[in-house]
């Protein structure tokens, strides 16, 4: 598949045409667009390896009824999309209190949720993708009524799946964030999987495998997403 | 009724237990707990004026089939009201753009809303009182499903019949905030509601009537209360 005109560059993907118009390039970056810090910059094979944890993880919930825009990995860092309308929601579902839940609470990190909190966040730089509810998504008209249910579903859904796969390969899913868009009327998780989207640690030592050690610069940063590709591909 | 031992002092309301432990007094201050500015402390008859203004809005939508913790006013600044065990949120309802949602969506203040927003908020003065949604209530456990709808449904409907009651007064019903508690198995509005609680604007010329004057150095606030106490009274 030839890659055609660039019609997207976020800070961490890039997004190209193909000679077929409901189909894309996805392409993982190395180095983001406005690196926040210099050691982010630094992490060799970082594409590659998001490349391939998002193909693994959109094939197995492909694989488990989840209808989503990947199609297959084209090369190291670029995989086949289908084009999505993106709505403009992150879709945030936890299991254990981290990062912005445990401040919000007031709970410890770590701390088991009894129930998957799921969470919409309105996607706005300028605002500072601010938390929303469905009230807020239909007053500004982000998505239908049937979508947000569709999307809570769908997001608790791969929940369930993502956490029962990574339990067997050693790792905790303390929360992630999933993004969608609509394709031909329907409803695609779209985006990317990936430790930049997730909190995966381990099960059994709680070390982090994901974007916390940039934020909390704890270093290992390779070294950590080349142990959850190489879980992931059960090497 | 006999005022007895004080149970409970807030920033702006005192309960006083009765001879009947299911009833209370709930007396308005005129002075807050801790003044935030000198002219917070200056408004003569404040806690009469919220008095009379929250007893009239309890009464009507006691009338309308809204059950309320209201009984009876007592004296010019106390109120007998029922005994509840109070859910630690506040349900806020709004129908225009201001405060905190026109920031968090980036609306112009006085945009008026599509449909009306509901939002809960933990009540927690460490936490700031976060803005939360139903899987937080349900995670921390603040409310079961049942009393969520049962909030969200009541909320509503004493929005309608608000907007409608002050609509003949000459005042918008920007947005508000209720809070509720359990009283003998059963939901009832609790609280207040007066231009503390709530964004009062007049129809016509959009002058506000409510707590905005403070926060925002308005002056004239015992004019404005007085004004609506006129409105609401019928003079």
């Amino acid at each position: 598949m030839e890659r055609g005109r660039k019609i997207y560059e976020g800070k961490w993907k890039i997004l190209y045409e193909t000679a077929d118009p409901a189909l894309l390039v996805q392409r993982f970056k190395d180095v983001p667009m406005l690196a926040a810090s210099a050691s982010q910059a630094k992490v060799p094979r970082r594409g590659a390896m998001k490349n391939q944890i998002s193909a693994a993880l959109f094939t197995l919930l492909h694989g488990n009824g989840i209808p989503t825009h990947f199609v297959r990995v084209l090369g190291q860092r670029d995989m086949l999309v289908r084009r999505l309308e993106m709505i403009r929601l992150e879709v945030v579902v936890r299991n254990i209190a981290a990062g912005s839940l445990a401040k919000r609470l007031g709970m410890e990190v770590g701390t088991r949720l009894p129930v998957p909190v799921l969470e919409f966040y309105y996607k706005s730089d300028e605002l500072g993708d601010p938390m929303i509810n469905d009230y807020h998504i239909k007053a500004i008209n982000l998505a239908t009524e049937d979508e947000v249910r569709t999307l809570s579903e769908m997001a608790l859904r791969v929940n369930e799946l993502l956490t029962g796969y990574l339990k067997d390969k050693g790792l905790s899913l303390i929360d992630f964030k999933l993004e969608f868009g609509r394709h031909k009327g329907k409803i695609l998780l779209g985006d990317e999987i990936s430790p930049d989207t997730c909190r995966f640690w381990d099960t059994k030592t709680n070390e982090k495998l994901d974007k916390d050690r940039f934020r909390r610069d704890l270093g290992g940063v390779e070294e950590a997403y080349q142990e959850v590709v190489r879980r992931i591909e059960g090497r």
